[in-house]
């Protein structure tokens, strides 16, 4: 539902708390906590900010909020583990919501990953809150800010189709089914992280494109120093997406698809290369035989401004 | 706010829930995760339902919000030591309630408890959700199926006084300031936990009072299978809540005072005794020279029809 969820207010607010609490932590979509060997990351879903429940089952709802979290997890290069679940819930929410939900949790957590606890509250709309648990042990662990020059940018898959299926949900189409279930039922790239996270040594950035892929991109340039050189034609979408009038900002600016952005060594083998990692600031983006250079500020702009709710 | 928290709508999601998952981990306050040598409490606030911004300041919600989470680490017997903050706010919420909420919350840590990361998101009203990790190195972490026949059962200080402050700030009353202070700035005990966690040996059994002594006791009994002989002559109390008609309630059945209550062997120096660990089921409690037997069901009503919203 938040395609504007990237709200410039929100990066002022998460300003004024890193100077607060000057935490060495905070900064990463995942914390990373050494000397317990672990990750941490936490996420809320809210409804009618970031779901209508006219437009998602119980299921679905409890399968995205386990797969929104893990897919932090799994772009931190750690192994999945733990989740505890807060649930704020109105009076009308019933026991079969219950039952469907935390279904659809389970669904998502698969065998390897286990819900420990959380709460349940009362409220006037629903609200979940996922805190997701990773274990570092034997992983060597990504940073927003280890873009290294000389790696090669690559994605674990396509980009564009939520968004396209929440345009779709919003206008109340249910054709292509396709786009509509990756904006329903995303999938966190568990295996493409986890690859990675054992496989690479040395510095690299790792991030989900839950902001958008040109956010991701755009935020690793901006924290790692360098300039990130971006080949359109490469970057993987599905060829429905362009019956839309403008999927190309959908590939580029459409949020929630829960890929994985990555910088890794040219060596690596594995996902599909995007661009480069050359020395500057920013994104050079080749599009249409043009290259166009986004600031960090040119895409915040963007995204404020294109995805206002 | 939420004196009726103890809903029983809650607690059959939460039995729904137990069944589905057939998690061992679910149960008490804390997960006790043991193979990564944690402790994870996830708990949630909400605007209306736990809290009235006018009657608490920012300062004192990111505080209270805080200490509710540590509490349950410490009656955990563990070490409390990072947090993640999940944050969704209207848009009337400015930088200064920000900068507020968080020095409530730094000051809330201390110097020895670090908030390590979390989200902001929009919402229509203010929802905050704390995921509290503890460290068990070389503390004996309690279970509420813990309590043994021949412990005696002992509190880390006064009950009634939160439910009594919020009793004044819902008559607008100012005074006496330090039931309203119980109320608006509770303090976990941190180092009641500590100490128990640290020298008892063998099995015990600790919980937080947060939804009041009677259910904390209650819970105990009846997830130990065991009657926890209680002298009411002997629970501590702020005098000042004897100008309450029903402060015998307060004492027994009002919530959020965040004392510890623990089941500990005889030798045990530490706590305020209030009764004896014996063989059968459910409360006997020693009051005005009666005995009065409460079974789980007894309490659960009780608190329902009582603290009913």
């Amino acid at each position: 539902m938040q395609e504007g969820r990237v709200h410039l207010k929100e990066k002022q607010f998460i300003s004024i708390i890193k100077n607060l609490l000057k935490s060495e932590y905070i900064g990463d979509d995942c914390a990373y906590v050494k000397d317990l060997g672990i990750v941490v990351s936490q996420d809320s879903l809210v409804e009618g900010v970031h779901f209508l429940l006219e437009c998602i089952t119980p299921f679905q709802l409890g399968y995205k909020s386990v797969m929104v979290n893990l897919s932090d997890i799994a772009s931190s290069g750690a192994e999945p583990k733990y989740l505890t679940v807060s649930l704020s819930l109105p009076d009308n929410v019933d026991a079969d919501f219950i039952k469907e939900f935390y279904s659809g949790m389970k669904y998502a957590c698969g065998n390897g990953i286990k819900i420990i606890g959380g709460d349940i509250t009362g409220a006037d709309k629903i609200f979940i809150s996922v805190c997701a648990i990773g274990k570092t042990q034997g992983r060597n662990i990504s940073s927003r800010k280890n873009a290294q020059i000389g790696q090669k940018v690559i994605v674990s898959g396509v980009h564009g189709s939520s968004s396209a299926g929440l345009k779709l949900l919003k206008e109340k189409k249910t054709e292509p089914q396709c786009l509509i279930k990756s904006h329903l039922e995303p999938k966190a790239q568990i295996e493409f992280g986890k690859n990675i996270g054992i496989n690479v040594s040395g510095k690299y950035s790792m991030m989900d494109s839950s902001d958008g892929l040109m956010e991701t991109l755009s935020t690793i340039a901006y924290e790692s120093g360098v300039l990130l050189n971006i080949d359109f034609d490469k970057i993987p979408y599905d060829k429905e997406i362009e019956r839309f009038e403008n999927w190309h900002d959908l590939v580029l600016f459409g949020g929630e698809d829960y890929q994985i952005i990555a910088t890794v060594p040219l060596e690596y083998q594995g996902g599909i290369e995007i661009g480069k990692v050359e020395k500057g600031s920013g994104v050079d983006l080749s599009i249409s035989g043009q290259i166009i250079h986004y600031s960090k500020s040119d895409v915040d702009k963007k995204i404020f401004n294109h995805f206002k709710v």
